[in-house]
Formats: C-alpha cells, sequence, structure tokens
C-alpha cells in the first residue's frame, strides 16, 4: 500500500459508486486478485443531500458538507488519490467547495476531477472534434458545468429544455427512471436517451459525453447514435488507475 | 449514521466484494439515494494472500493478518458490523484468527459468519431439507467449512476429488477462470459447474449451496439443475442489510 488507496466517494447514487469501482477493476491488469488496486468505497447516502435538488434550489444543503465528510474518513483510512462518482457533484458550487474544504483538511490527498478528465480523454483520442453533446442530469445541465470543457477548445451542445426535461425523469421518475430500478434499464428511459442523443448530433454535437453515471449504465457502446461515445464514468476510472499505478493500465478497448 | 456503517472486507477477489456491495443495494427498500445504507467497501488485495493457498498449504502467511489489518482501518471508520466477502476466508483456520483478533482489537465490530447465515436460511426457509450440496473452491472443499450446517441438523455433500479440481479451474484458471474473465463467465467454467451440480443432486443433495463468491456470479437462477439455490452471497448481503436497519429488508423474491 505505499502509493496509498484510491477512495471513491460513492452513494451519489449508490450504484455509480459501485459502477465506478467495478470499472477501476476491469480496466487493470492483473492476473491474479492481489494484482488488484486498492480501492476503499464509501457509499454513506444519508449524509450527502441530492446534488441536482442542491443546484435547483430545491434544498439549501450544500452536498459539499456531506461529501467532505466522507473524505474525512476517508483521510484517517489511508487514502491518497479520491474522487467523486457523481458527475452533478463536479458542479463548481459544489466540487469547489470540497476542492477547497480538503486543501485544508487533507492536502494529501490529491482529488481528480472527472470534466477535466473528459476534456483531456476528447482532446488525446479525437483531436478533430470540437464540439461535444452533453448527456447528463438537469444539475448538469443548468449549471452548464462541462463548459469547463471550453479551456480545451471544445465547445458544448446541450438538450433543450423539454428533452432535459425527459432526460432527468429517465434519471429519476419513481415508476421509469434509472435510479429506482436497480441496474435494469426501464424500455422508457432507454428511448428518452436514445431520442435525445439523435437531437444532439443534429444540433451539430461530434461527441456524446454521457455526463451522468445512470446514463452510463445505459449506454455501453463506443459509438452511439452515430457518435463516438465519452463515458465521463470508464474516463474517470482509467484516469485513477493512471494516477495511482500507470503500469496497472489497460490499454484501451 | 446512528446506526454505523457496515463494513465489507473485498479483494477477495475484487469482482466478490463489488458483487456483495450491489447485493446489498438490490436488497434495500429504497426509493431515493438518502434511502440507502451507509457501506463501507474495503478492497486491497495486496495484504491478503490467497486463502486457498494457505489452506491448501503453498502459502505460510495466514491471510487473517491481512483482513485484521482491513478491520483496523474499519473501525477508524465507524463501521459497526462487518463481513467477509470471501467464502474461503470462512474456513476455520482463518476465520477463527480474525474473530478473535477482533475482538481484541475492536469488540464494538460485530463480525457476521457468512456460513452461519446459510444454516439459518436452509433452516428458515426449507426445514425439510437433511443434505446439502456445497459448490465452492477447493480451501472450501479441503476444510470442510460448511460442516458447520451440521450443528442445524444438515449433512452436507461435497463434490468428489476430480470434480472438485474442475470447479477449482473453473474460478481459477487463468483462461477461462472466472477470476481472470472480470465479470464475464466462459462457457467452459460454466459447463463445469452445471455437470458438477448435477452430480452433487444425483449423490443426495436438495439444496445447492453457491459457496464460492465467484460461482455465485455464474449461477443467477433460485433452483439450478433441478435444486433450490441457497445463494451465501445473497443470504450474506440480507444478513447485513437485517443486522443493521431490518427494516429495510426488501421481501425475499
Amino acid at each position: 500500500m505505499e502509493r496509498g488507496i484510491i477512495g471513491i466517494v460513492g452513494g451519489m447514487g449508490p450504484e455509480a459508486g459501485i459502477s465506478l469501482s467495478g470499472m477501476i477493476m476491469r480496466n487493470t491488469v492483473a492476473g491474479c486478485d492481489q494484482d488488484h488496486l486498492p480501492v476503499a468505497l464509501f457509499s454513506i447516502p444519508e449524509i450527502i443531500p441530492d446534488r441536482t435538488a442542491y443546484i435547483t434550489g430545491e434544498v439549501t444543503e450544500n452536498p459539499a458538507g456531506g461529501i467532505l465528510k466522507v473524505l474525512s474518513l476517508m483521510k484517517q483510512s489511508g487514502v491518497t488519490i479520491a474522487a467523486l462518482a457523481c458527475n452533478s457533484a463536479h458542479a463548481p458550487v459544489i466540487f469547489d467547495t470540497v476542492e477547497s474544504g480538503l486543501k485544508k483538511m487533507a492536502p494529501e490527498i490529491r482529488l481528480i476531477n472527472m470534466i477535466d478528465e473528459v476534456g483531456r480523454f476528447i482532446s488525446g483520442h479525437y483531436p478533430g472534434v470540437s464540439r461535444a453533446g452533453i448527456l447528463g442530469t438537469t444539475g448538469t445541465w443548468k449549471t452548464r458545468q462541462y463548459d469547463r470543457l471550453q479551456g480545451l477548445d471544445l465547445q458544448t451542445v446541450y438538450p433543450c429544455h423539454e428533452e432535459q426535461q425527459s432526460v432527468h425523469q429517465a434519471i429519476y421518475h419513481p415508476v421509469y427512471g434509472i435510479k429506482s430500478n436497480s441496474g435494469n434499464i426501464p424500455e422508457r428511459a432507454m428511448e428518452i436517451i436514445t431520442t435525445t442523443a439523435s437531437s444532439l448530433r443534429k444540433a451539430g454535437a461530434e461527441i456524446l459525453v454521457i455526463g451522468c453515471t445512470e446514463i452510463s449504465l445505459a449506454v455501453k457502446e463506443r459509438e452511439y447514435c452515430g457518435l463516438p461515445v465519452a463515458d465521463s464514468s470508464v474516463i474517470l476510472a482509467r484516469a485513477l488507475i493512471s494516477a495511482h499505478s500507470p503500469e496497472k493500465l489497460k490499454p484501451q478497448q
């Protein structure tokens, strides 16, 4: 454990953190159990309010507080590299608060930013692409957090207001939403995602950023609706391996 | 977090711990992220030698030492209920050492024994059953750890030596073994499992205990080869929910 432990702040939702843990495992070169990287997944959802609900003003408590509590547990456990398994938690109003709090509390922990890694992935693998379509929660949509990609000469394309409302239902609806169906993807949610991806393409998107860990559970293809896919969860998993043990990163498939 | 955190000692192998985390989630009654239980999954495989290799005498270091190191990290994180996501780690030479070490180090942590829970499950749900067929690693086979079920008037039926060697390959083989295929189940491994389950039935087994977290990834049915299935991983997941928040346990499906 000389390089420390990779810490995943999960529980946002729980499936996303578990899924990220699996992606780290599957992207690691390993011939036996012992070759796999040290990972601690903390899923303590009850202390972290819904990120989108905070961004849209429905709740007033910043989820950053709960996330920092989880990071303080990680500090005690020997975590050296951490990430948040949630796109919406990368909204500046949340992520920046976490980042500055962590600098004071545990400057030895390196916090990886998922959106920066998505930007590096696109400019590295698709250098000709200049417009990225963003599929995510309404929190992600409202805060335009992926506009951070503009620093890498990438323009962003978002769904229209109506389509975004449908996407949000595909994630959160109590019956057909992905969060309520523990791993199974309801047909109606899938239809909404497909329709919206096609619209993004028509609106000029040249790559589809899966900017929500729930949608990542639904879209597993490398190309979708005629667009190459940049799955923020897979990109984050690979970035964590690179940051911890670059020699163990599996070649991109 | 007033009831503390559920701690999973993972990494034995990593897939088993991740799978157990998912089973806890899917067996919890929850309408939103915040309803899910607090879980910390520590997967630090490099400090825990292979359990079967220790049981069979190929390595001399008892994995109990590494498991206790992980439990000491959990103690600092507020874990109150813990379990080992590995059947072979329940061999008395490993589990008893962990249990006595934990009593000294962190008596406040309740360690759930997977095999005891399997026994409770069978006697509760299948009271007429008197012979349980055990499908597991050679470590599990050699130590006859499931003979602990005899305390509940359950006889155990194991594969013959040759068949057990095949089952072991289905788990560990570098090409077609489940451990080497990160979540995908190779056809050859599946064939071995089916053949062995049929043999156990012919030898008098009335229920099939899936006593290895890797085989649990392959056999998802409630009935297999004409036998009801008692999946030790699912049983453990449900026991952990019951121990932490019984009101959140989903009805058995």
